[in-house]
Order: structure tokens, then C-alpha cells, then sequence
């Protein structure tokens, strides 16, 4: 792994431990190991760092959210879904646990993440259309229909890791992911076939098995 | 209003501006028009000032969650309850925003926050509770029952200011509260008797006309 990459994993490391507002140059050079030369020789400045790895979350949510859904969707394939979208909140969580803060001091990245999360709950709104139309889904009772299964979700998803470590849960155990995705279902689930909700939970309950 | 409170008042105004990280003892001084040495004679630093405004969420938070929640619930009630919920996350939206970073520099208030979420999360589910004693609610599906309807309406509605900020909405209007407390009420009402639910999406829908 050249320096390039050890700079980009060291920040991930470090804002995700940290918050992304504690980490600057200095001391992602130090942990690194390089000189603050040689970082400034990759990059001009700690926002083209933060920017490198928006890319790479938006490359793998594009994956999760799109490329690996294909219809139909039955129960193990949800189950699987549900836990790489945790997985990847998981990776990046500085990202969803000081997103504003974030936001603010960088327009550019503001307006990227605002079209990532249009697209992703679009996307999610699409999935759930696609389990109605493969006949599992009833069309929810509030006037947003299926707008609000896709936003709600999202929600909750994009909160999950901030509100565990809100609550003081520093050592974050696979049970507590579990919930997370158990609480996300929770959103969806008054609306499926019976049946098809309990494969579903059987799934969640059993992926994270050894 | 004595300086006391000015500084108060000014230091929730800023900080729901710009964020808290943002906010100094010098630009509150400043901006409320006393000498850093008047600031000081009133709050030894940030910190007490930022107690200070969380004793007053905190007693606000009793009376929304407790103290005005008087059985039976009928619809007009339980949907000026949510308007309530949301009216306070606006006012002290910088806590909620910006919450683990707040929390991350300071044990004492992470302590007390927590405290306080977890009180908030179990009135919820004795709300709903209540709701399903009165005849009103079902039991839900999922294992975690009316739990999860409490941990989902926590969720929301503890994210959703965040929420239309970080998508760009710097000027929030009624119509985007509306849009959150319906939100947050898709969570319970699959699980509410039909007329109930129709009922208070009603009084929602109509409590922020003129």
C-alpha cells in the first residue's frame, strides 16, 4: 500500500474514532508516518481527503443500493441487504454521526451528499415498490405511501451507529447492529405478508451466526 | 431581562445558528452586547452556559412528555403532542444536530443526555402503552412490540431538524414540520385502529392553519 492509501485509511480510522472535526493534517501525517511534505505532496488540503473517501462511499452504497438488487427479492437477499447497508454506515460512520457539522464548513461536499441521499432514498422507495410488485408489500396507510417506508428507513438507518454512540455504547457488539437493522425492519414490516416477514426475520436473526 | 438571561438567550440563538462547536464565550459576549468579563461573572465557561440551557430542555421535556400527557388520549391530544415534540426539537435544535459531538466533549452532559433519552424513550413506549389500553392500538408485529414504536419515534423525531437541515432546507417551514410529524407518526399507525388514525391525521393536518 503506497502512502496515497495509507493517508486516506489512517483519516478513516481516525474520524471515525474521533469526529471528523478533531482530525487535521498534523496529526493524520503523524499517525500515518509521513511528513505533513509528503502528505501535502497527495493532497492539497484535509477536505480533498474527506472528498476521496465520499468517493468510495458513494461507490459502495451505488453497489448496495443498486448494482447487487436484482428481482426478485426474496427473503435472504433482503436479510443480506439490510446488513451491508449497516455494514457500510458501520465503515463511514463519521459521516452519519456529524453530518451537519461536516456540511457546513464544505458547500461542495454538501451538495454532493444531498444527491447521494435524494438517490439512496429514491432507491430505497424503488426496492420497496419492487417488493409490492413481486407481491409481498401492501401499500402503506399514510398519504406518503411508500415515500414514507423510504424515508423513514432511511432515517433510522442513517442514525443508527450516531444513536448507539449517543447512548454511551463505545464497544459496539454485532447485537446492537442487529437491532439496528431489527428496528429499520420494523418500518417496513407492518405492510408485508405475514409469511414473507417472518423468512425475513428468520434471516436477520441468523446471518450474524458464526 | 437581566444579562444573565440575555447571554443565555443569545447563546441558544448562535449556537442554533452555527452549530455549538462554532460558538466561543467571546462571540457570545459580543453578541449580547456585556464585556467577557460581565460573561464571566455570570458562567465560568461554555460548558455552564450549555448546562444551563439543558436544565430548561430538560424541564420542557417533562412537561411535553409527562406532565401534559393526561389519559385518556384522544386524537386532538396525541396530535398537539407531536406538534409540542417538534416545536421543542426546533427550539433546541442545536443539541440534537450535533449531539455526540457536544456529548464528546463533555462527560457531564453525556451523562445527563442520556438519562434524559432513555426517560424520553420510555415515556414513549407508556404512551403508547396508554393508547393500547384505551382500545386504541394493536399489538405490533415485531418482537421488540411497542418498544420499537418508541425507539422509532425517538429516532425521528430526534433527527428530523438534522434531517431537513443537512438536505439543504435552510429556511424551514410549517409544511416541513407537518411533513416530520407525519413521519413520525407512519411508525405507529399501522398499528391504530382505523377511525383513530384518520382522526388524528386530521387534527395534524389542521392544527398549523391559521
Amino acid at each position: 500500500m503506497g502512502n496515497r492509501e495509507r493517508i486516506i485509511e489512517t483519516t478513516l480510522r481516525l474520524m471515525n474514532e474521533l469526529g471528523a472535526e478533531a482530525v487535521g493534517t498534523n496529526r493524520i501525517a503523524t499517525e500515518t508516518g509521513v511528513s505533513p511534505g509528503n502528505l501535502y505532496y497527495h493532497f492539497s488540503n484535509r477536505e480533498e481527503i474527506v472528498h476521496t473517501l465520499f468517493d468510495a462511499l458513494e461507490d459502495e452504497f451505488h453497489d448496495v443500493l443498486q448494482r447487487d438488487v436484482v428481482r426478485p427479492l426474496p427473503p435472504e437477499r433482503i436479510a443480506a441487504f439490510y446488513l451491508r447497508t449497516f455494514d457500510l454506515a458501520w465503515r463511514y460512520r463519521f459521516f452519519f454521526n456529524g453530518t451537519l457539522g461536516l456540511l457546513r464548513r464544505d458547500p461542495v461536499l454538501a451538495a454532493r451528499y444531498q444527491g447521494l441521499q435524494r438517490w439512496g432514498i429514491a432507491e430505497l422507495g424503488s426496492i420497496a415498490a419492487g417488493i409490492a410488485e413481486d407481491g409481498n408489500l401492501t401499500h402503506p396507510r399514510g398519504a406518503a405511501g411508500i415515500a414514507s417506508l423510504a424515508l423513514g428507513t432511511w432515517l433510522i438507518w442513517s442514525n443508527w451507529i450516531g444513536f448507539l454512540q449517543i447512548s454511551g455504547i463505545t464497544d459496539i457488539q454485532r447485537s446492537d447492529m442487529t437491532a439496528g437493522i431489527n428496528q429499520l425492519f420494523d418500518v417496513i414490516a407492518p405492510y408485508l405478508e405475514p409469511e414473507f416477514e417472518a423468512a425475513i426475520r428468520e434471516c436477520i436473526a441468523n446471518q450474524w451466526a458464526p
